[in-house]
């Protein structure tokens, strides 16, 4: 590690230099007219991969490229899969941006650009630390393989069958991402857990068209009437699901996990105050942080029915409908939890209305064993590079390819977040310490030399 | 009457051609652009009440002007106070229209014309009859006041001021007003109980901003869970109201009514039929026109809170809100009901959202007396008009010059409809039988007589 270091330190100006050049690329993947931009993202990082040492291609898929490169000259040494991605978020809306999105700018240790955090930055760090092993001790403790999209931000459309399809290729050990946050700063964190989701929309269509709520209100049933019956019958008054089987498959919490939530530094009132939430809500006997990471969901994401604009309009509306997602926890099953859902308002639901269910793609949840050599290795590189022992938390969000991850080639994933919660990822002015980015790279260095020993 | 009979059939054509002047006005209240064409619509109903023999004149209000004309030569005779208006609805769509809607087109005894119904061919049959009795017999057996408004398409904002401020002037025995609908074609109906109405809208404030359901989903309350959780209440399964007393102040519907609208000829099938609606709906215990007629309701009129794009997104809203509107029967207050409902979701709503309710305009529930001489007279004119004996109906709907007429009057309003139902008030190609016209202003001269006579 001794001369890996040393490279890392004398080319840490360099790193910087190709992050800004990196960010310069415009690649929304969701922008078509940035469809040239997303390409050239994806050939910039074939580049890198390639100058590093890591043979790489780009794959061409329905949609934007996925680049894979590898270097699998350790024979006998585990093998890490990295996962990233290339893509960015829109930068809308421009003008909340104090410097142009598409010109990194650092300020105050900062560098300020979209992409800077998600996953640009994050992910080049694992590109840097290869290419600091390749070019100082010429070889690799470990074998690496490289997969990095082009459509996180618009769902992954492609990456499920390039895993599939490639399933003996990308067999490995280990998969590891950068693209979570520490917990705080100065408190780095390694993820093992992420909660799943389901999602559905439910419509309930009455009369053919809205109707005079004078001429026929009480002879004719109102679908905003009906939805919130059913939807009213959701959650009992302390906000439990009251789904039949809703929690039969939850995995509690261990013992050891909620005495590490519960060690966090964590303050419910400026919680609370942050979010401008009049008072704190959750299922009895949790605290914030369980319920937020371990704990299922279910909540109605949007509402509509009848008339949406100013004052009163005396009308029964035609139909009503919402939007529905559940947050799920290990071992919850997707597939029975929507059915469930589904079941529940259907046989609430009078035939009165006519109900439509759709359901939207989902994620199970994933956890990880917290005592594998996978994590101890983890955590022993987290504290090389961020110089403290990262804490063990979990997301209360879903990162599908994880779940992915785990079906397709059966492995854990070492979710290793080098961003805080504070980036504004996905919002104006999204930003990547640079310190972060520096102590990420050298946390990866290190991460190949600690997997390698099977700590 | 036989000379004021030879009038009308004389001035027939007159009269259309005449409504037809009136109906190319477009005086669309709603939109600014067509101020000028509101006036001219007020100046052409002035100048018809003058030339016709009443003494007339537009007085200026903060909107649109009032037309106010009187006779009053029949001293010791009864005072009739009528009341129509000049505005109409916007026309849109205008794709819609078979022939322009201010260009109006007679096909099949039906004239096409926005306002040909709602209400400039309904209210002009009374200066019609009024000039035919004047020209004619060069008397009215009866005194009256004309009180023809331009806002009645957008909440007759002035109106109230204008007959608190004149009440003195405005004195009378009876109102009349065309501006409902006959039964069915070939069953006139005089219409002598309306519903009132409360509106409000709820509104439930969560977190300051929409949320990331997975980060903060199940730690922050979801406005619109609690929302439909509140609003879910509002109904039993039966769909009767649950607020505290709602029912307390309902009148029943007499024994001798619920056998008129008994006798009635309705279709449950047909009804159903034609809104589109799966299957009938109501409080239990009431026919289908007893429900729309004389029962009260609790509908959402329109809800809304969260995403209402296409697709999933996840996130805890920032608030939820809906439009809440009850019909009201005599002798429920307007007041009590609408503090009731608020008290009702106030006491349901937890404290971890904030609630806002608004309260929005409306009017009483108004029935009249059936058995008044009035509506005797009404009803013989009515026959002598239409060739048919009037059915006595209610209407679901408000019209809430109706209660303003008995609060500051203290007199009944005779609601003598001379349209129909499918005349698509309101919506393209309005239309308004001429034959109904011609029989209108018929009716409308035999009331004058019959009033006098005290039936």
């Amino acid at each position: 590690m001794t001369e890996v270091e040393a490279f890392l330190k004398d080319h840490s100006d360099r790193f910087v230099e190709e992050l800004k050049t990196f960010l310069r690329i415009p690649s929304v993947s969701a922008v078509s007219a940035h469809q040239g931009d997303v390409r050239r993202a994806a050939e910039w990082v074939r580049d890198q991969l390639t100058q590093a040492g890591v043979a790489s291609d780009l794959v061409e898929t329905d949609g934007h490229p996925i680049v894979y490169g590898e270097w699998l000259k350790a024979p006998g040494a585990p093998t890490v899969l990295v996962y990233g991605h290339y893509d960015v978020q829109p930068p809308d809306p421009l003008a909340e941006w104090k410097t142009p999105p598409f010109e990194p700018d650092v300020r105050d240790g900062l560098i300020y650009a979209r992409g800077a955090t998600d996953d640009k930055g994050q992910m080049l760090t694992h590109i840097k630390s290869v290419e600091a092993w390749l070019k100082s001790v010429k070889s690799l403790p470990v074998n690496v393989k490289f997969v990095i999209e082009g459509e996180e931000e618009v769902g992954s459309d492609n990456l499920d069958r390039f895993l599939e399809s490639r399933k003996e290729q990308l067999k490995c050990d280990v998969a590891v991402v950068s693209d979570t946050s520490q917990y705080a700063p100065g408190i780095p964190a390694i993820t093992y857990g992420l909660r799943g989701i389901v999602a559905c929309e439910v419509t309930l269509h009455g009369p053919s068209q809205d109707l005079h709520s004078g001429i026929f209100g009480g002879s004719i049933a109102n679908p905003c009437n009906i939805l919130a019956k059913l939807l009213g019958q959701l959650h009992d008054d302390k906000g439990r699901v009251q789904v039949p089987g809703f929690y039969d498959d939850v995995t509690d919490l261990l013992p050891e996990e909620r005495k590490q939530f519960a060690a966090l530094p964590f303050d419910e009132q400026e919680f609370l105050r942050s979010l401008g939430a009049p008072a704190p809500f959750g299922e009895a006997g949790y605290s914030t942080l369980e319920r937020r990471w371990a704990r299922p969901t279910c909540d109605i994401n949007g509402i509509t029915g009848g008339y949406q604009g100013e004052g009163p309009k005396t009308i029964v509306p035609a139909k009503a409908s919402a939007k529905i997602t559940c947050r799920l926890v290990p071992a919850q099953q997707n597939e029975t939890i929507i059915k469930s859902l589904e079941q529940f308002l259907r046989d609430r639901c009078p035939s009165t209305v006519r109900m439509e269910f759709k359901t939207y793609h989902g994620c199970p949840a994933t956890v990880c064993d917290i005592h594998s050599p996978f994590m101890k290795a983890a955590k022993k590189a987290v504290k090389v590079g961020f110089g403290a022992e990262p804490v063990l938390i979990r997301e209360g969000g879903s990162i599908p390819v994880v779940g992915t991850f785990k079906a397709v080639l059966g492995v854990d994933t070492l979710l290793l977040g080098w961003g805080q919660n504070t980036d504004n990822l996905h919002s104006p002015n999204e930003h990547f310490s640079l310190d972060a980015f520096h102590r990420g790279i050298h946390a990866s260095a290190a991460l190949w030399a600690e997997l390698a020993k099977g700590s």
